[in-house]
């Protein structure tokens, strides 16, 4: 993601602006970036891109090809064009650090700015987070059915452009893969590039075995052969043991080394390779595998037995194929006048279309002993909460349904915090494998029930009793028109 | 797409070009990027990404931080380092011009190059046609459905990151968008940016009426009045309505307005619509709707009769939702020995999967009467056709299925086209918008049969009798192995 990216915005967003420049009415708000479902039938998602995010708002800025682009389209006014001319942003935004698991409903970023300024940046944010997000959310999906087996990202080829492989990739290993084959991304981000030959390098050579022997040569530490260019089992795994038996007699084993599995068969292929692997005496022999995986996919072989410990995993993950969207939106919840944040609500025939109004935190409420989550409580800012008080939860629709937390039962985190303050940037990204570190974490507060892959169990995401209150009021007040 | 894009490849290209260079084995070789099956269920695709491509192999050189990258991993020798530091590509590219309606097997782009530079090129090359020809060609089926009425591109927030609602747009236009909603995208490549306002833009007003007299005050030529923020039969088409009088009155009336619907149910709401704005004399105004659409959508709201006339498409289109990947692969065909190409082929136990062999170009055989497409007809480079004489075209599975052409009654067309030639570009991409153009004529050369959107029929890819025959003689040597 490099460049000038303060055009990528949707045309409204401009036009909007120039209006609340016209009409003098450039009031603070507050927006919301949420999303209403979890994507891929998952319990949970994992938020992520909040570095670039951060990049692309520091680097807002109108430079004079683009104030000459806009000049061109007869839209737009001169004053409001030496306005932009002199943009920067002056707002302050919240968000939940990049790793963490979230649920529907709750605001991944918010920006309290000048109306224009929360405008403007709208379409970027959602841009960037609904990608990532959806990114790493598969990405843990994927790791959670490989059940601790590493997985390689490899689906630059299949990604949606260059920022998808390589954004994508980023997102992926911040959901838990090893490392991808995206050299870019690789080195951008520091996380480990991997990645062994292709068919082409076994076609180039007069036969496989001769192709196997340069391979090993060129790669003495870590030796992996693609095993499925003529025939699996009767040329590609005898060769490769024939390879890795003449390395042990020379006393050159290598410290990394067995086989890759690109087509047929995985389950079969691979008990077949792993006996006859064994068979050899190369039991620590890796079987690497690739072929259109998914979660369900590694979740079937694990269930197979498939003799199978590592994993290679393309155009599903990168492209999140079963559920290629994250659906996040960017809502109106308050508008600042008199030093008050005044709550805005945006009503819908479809009632969990409705927003939720004010400006709001997170607090997550953890069960002291076990660590897991209890609930997420979506509140005002100005709502607190003492553990050391007993604490009545209620589903927001269902009223009827409470839960009361014991006193000292429970801790509080609060999970949305200050990123940019005045416009100026307040935080400082991890490092993506330490994004990733502290997403594992994160996902060991879900109980295993809320990360099976088939219907899960949902989280409680509830609202405080004074948001609670201000949505009624709202809801009654507009609904008596 | 910017920056330095050279490590934008898959890691193993990297090490099997250090495999190639210790063994000295740089061999000019053909490569092929084709796809095996059209996304969507569609009867043919549109390739897209040609320009983004060839900025790609333009601008390739690995700089001084992609070689201490590169240094840093262990893996590499100076001299091979030393020898990308000077890298530039010195082969051949030839590829069918965008917006060119394209089948399963047909080379998109074929690369004559030493392997090195062949093989490091694959995963860019794949990333970038892969992608925009999965959105043209969804773009072209949306189009298709909306018989003739304008599609914007509105996808940009959902899109799998910047390039992809960059690109993504771009490829969009080429199958028939009429503009986009993205900023950077219609400057970048010329294109018309479209959009009015949000639902923001109303909830940031004490009212509905007073927000559309604004935004019509504002915006006096082209004035699209979002409806359904609160209600919209109720209070948003009566509210347009009123803002459309008072301009009337005051004979300031726009020559372009209408109303847009972004939710409820489309085509009740839009039929409603129409009839209260035609009561009240504006049955020129437009109705747009937006709100997940895709092609299913819009054609059951064509034959709902719903009253819609210009169509807003996000998600489903950026994303290709429904099938978000293209699956285009590359594959070795051929290595140059001694001045002549030794045609190679990939065996695998799925038939479907087998490559073809050999230096190929296709030519596009038209009936000289309709103009439409007869078949394509992978051949050799040596291969030639003379439309004067009579052609037998037969089926490459099921031989015995042949089609005898009459002298004179068939044209012939070239479709892969030379782009580069030693390393130096020889082709100028044309316009967006004239890509579009062209790209309207090339789906005019299908029948409907073959457009439609469930169920098409498929347009015939045979083998030229050399290529077939070649094909035939290789699969019978490695089978007798």
């Amino acid at each position: 993601m490099t460049g000038n990216l303060t055009l990528l915005t949707d045309f409204y967003e401009l036009t909007m602006m120039q209006g609340y420049f016209k009409n003098q009415t450039n009031e603070t708000v507050v927006f919301d970036a949420f999303y209403r479902n979890n994507p891929s039938g998952s319990g949970y998602a994992i938020c992520a891109g909040l570095e670039q995010v951060i990049k692309y708002i520091k680097e807002l800025n109108f430079d004079y090809d683009d104030i000459a682009y806009l000049r061109s389209l007869n839209m737009f006014d001169e004053d409001f064009l030496d306005y932009l001319a002199g943009f920067h942003f002056t707002g302050d935004i919240y968000a939940i650090p990049e790793g963490t698991v979230v649920f529907p409903m709750e605001p991944l970023v918010k920006v309290v700015a000048p109306i224009m300024e929360a405008q403007l940046v709208e379409t970027a944010i959602l841009n960037i987070i609904n990608h990532q997000s959806l990114i790493a959310t598969k990405a843990s999906r994927v790791c959670f059915a490989a059940q601790g087996d590493p997985i390689m990202e490899f689906g630059l080829r299949r990604a949606q452009g260059p920022d998808a492989g390589t954004l994508g990739a980023r997102a992926a290993v911040i959901g838990g893969c090893a490392g991808t084959s995206n050299v870019l991304c690789a080195k951008e981000f520091q996380i480990p590039a991997l990645g062994t030959h292709a068919h082409s390098w076994i076609m180039s050579f007069p036969d496989e075995l001769t192709a196997f022997r340069k391979y090993a040569e060129l790669y003495p530490t870590n030796t992996t052969l693609l095993v499925d260019t003529y025939d699996t089992l009767r040329s590609g795994v005898p060769n490769a043991i024939k390879v890795f038996s003449e390395l042990k007699e020379a006393g050159k084993m290598p410290s990394a080394y067995g086989i890759r599995l690109d087509s047929g068969d995985l389950a079969y292929l691979s008990k077949k390779a792993r006996q006859m692997l064994d068979a050899a005496g190369f039991t620590d022999a890796t079987i690497c595998a690739s072929s259109d995986l998914d979660e369900y996919l590694i979740d079937s072989l694990k269930t197979q037995n498939a003799a199978i410990n590592s994993w290679g995993v393309g155009t599903n993950l990168i492209t999140s194929k079963d559920c290629p969207s994250f659906g996040g939106v960017y809502k109106l919840a308050a508008i600042k006048r008199n030093g008050e944040f005044i709550p805005k609500i945006k009503l819908s025939e479809n009632t969990w279309k409705i927003t939720n109004p004010g400006n709001k935190t997170i607090y997550r409420i953890y069960d002291k002993e076990t660590n897991k989550i209890k609930a997420d409580l979506i509140s005002l800012v100005t709502d607190t909460i003492d553990p050391t008080k007993p604490l009545m939860l209620f589903d927001p629709i269902a009223t009827w349904k409470k839960t009361l937390l014991q006193p000292n039962t429970y801790e509080v985190r609060e999970i949305l915090i200050p990123i940019f303050q005045n416009g100026q940037c307040v935080y400082e990204s991890p490092s993506v494998m330490d994004i990733q570190a502290y997403c594992k974490k994160e996902q060991s507060t879900l109980w295993d029930e809320t990360r099976r892959l088939i219907n899960p169990q949902e989280v409680y995401v509830d609202l405080s009793n004074n948001l609670w209150n201000i949505k009624n009021d709202l809801l009654s007040s507009l609904n008596s028109i």
